[in-house]
């Protein structure tokens, strides 16, 4: 636990943007760094098949929940955009000759746990959960596809990197947050405690669990897009 | 009200399948008596619209609520279809100029109320709401389609015509009831409620409220239609 303290006090400065390298240098950086940590294909499949479906289930209740036809109708966009994802990576799953089912079975009860002690008190930090475990999670899967098969590894970042919720969301939060600032408060308290709890399932899915000193980078630049995407909200990260 | 009772008791003589002209004659005659009912272009398409959202959230509930992950996954298919459904229609209001959102608005508080009051008490019957349901005004919109222009006649009743949540929600209700006949006594007796109350739906949207006697045999081949899908659970209309 030290470790995500030390790196969430090392790269989001308080009150600045966190100073970073170049984005390409970063990535080049994972793909050296990172893929050591990779899991095996068919567990690196089953969670992030799992957690897309999580996603979309979290996006769904958000659909039923909206208060107006307009934001249900954007957020049906959205709730499509997961289930695909899901459903391409399920299909990657059969490729490799395995079931789905028992593929993404290890991972669900912590995924399940992850998701209901993320759900929020209302559906404003319903929306920011998805908004914030979604992009952390998408680009932390896609950072870890660097260690998978070349072809796979594709294929994965191509499904993984489609945009997701995000446009959607942001629009609802940022137009309802200029009209009430105490509920921006409010949902950038929640999207701090969404970071904790989200690190510690990207951090379980990793391979092993020493040299955590050389993913760092990986980590900081997680946070880096995340607090890109909190600016996208108008919400400090 | 009477219109209903003696509807039913027509069409579904006790104990026997009923007695039914050959499909095509019946779809002919459909086509015959049953356009002079479709409403104007746009509530015809805000109503199909909005009730493909329904079923989508009454299906991704089912998804969040599956008792194992192979349900969890089959449903998952059969709400991506009823959002597919959903997002083509709306492509068509698009098509006429109209804006989706205020061309469901109108419908949308009477078929909320009709799903809420249609969630049922446990997960097998909301498996049974989706599968009536949705057969059933499938089925129904498919007909009143006859009476819309015919290029948007055929691009509807290509929509409407997908195979929906059918298959997945068949096996999983026929092998429970299997080896647990009571299910099956409380599920036959909830089905006929919502029968009842999916009627009441179909009859709503139809433009007029006279004649009803010209529109019968439309409303018995609904109900052929629904005792077939019955047998298909196992189950008696």
């Amino acid at each position: 636990m030290n470790w995500f303290s030390r790196l969430r006090r090392r790269s989001i400065p308080s009150g600045a943007a966190p100073q970073l390298p170049a984005r390409r240098e970063t990535n080049e950086q994972a793909r050296v760094d990172f893929s050591e940590f990779t899991p095996d294909i068919l567990p690196f499949l089953g969670q992030a098949a799992y957690i897309q479906l999580e996603n979309f289930e979290n996006l769904a209740r958000a659909v039923s929940a909206a208060p107006t036809l307009t934001a249900k109708e954007g957020l049906t966009r959205s709730a499509a955009g997961a289930l695909s994802k899901h459903h391409e990576l399920i299909e990657l799953i059969r490729r490799q000759k395995a079931e789905p089912d028992e593929t993404m079975a290890p991972f669900a009860p912590a995924i399940d746990a992850f998701r209901e002690s993320t759900l929020g008190s209302d559906w404003w930090e319903l929306l920011v959960t998805s908004y914030v475990t979604a992009g952390i999670l998408d680009d932390f899967f896609t950072l870890l596809a660097a260690g998978l098969p070349e072809r796979l590894a594709a294929e994965v970042s191509e499904i993984l990197r489609r945009p997701g919720a995000t446009e959607v969301i942001a629009d609802l939060v940022r137009t309802e947050i200029a009209a009430d600032p105490m509920l921006g408060h409010r949902l950038a308290l929640w999207a701090r405690r969404l970071v904790g709890d989200t690190l510690l399932v990207t951090r379980s899915a990793l391979r092993g669990a020493q040299g955590f000193d050389d993913v760092e980078p990986v980590f900081t630049e997680l946070i880096a897009e995340h607090t890109r995407r909190m600016d996208v909200l108008g919400l400090t990260a």
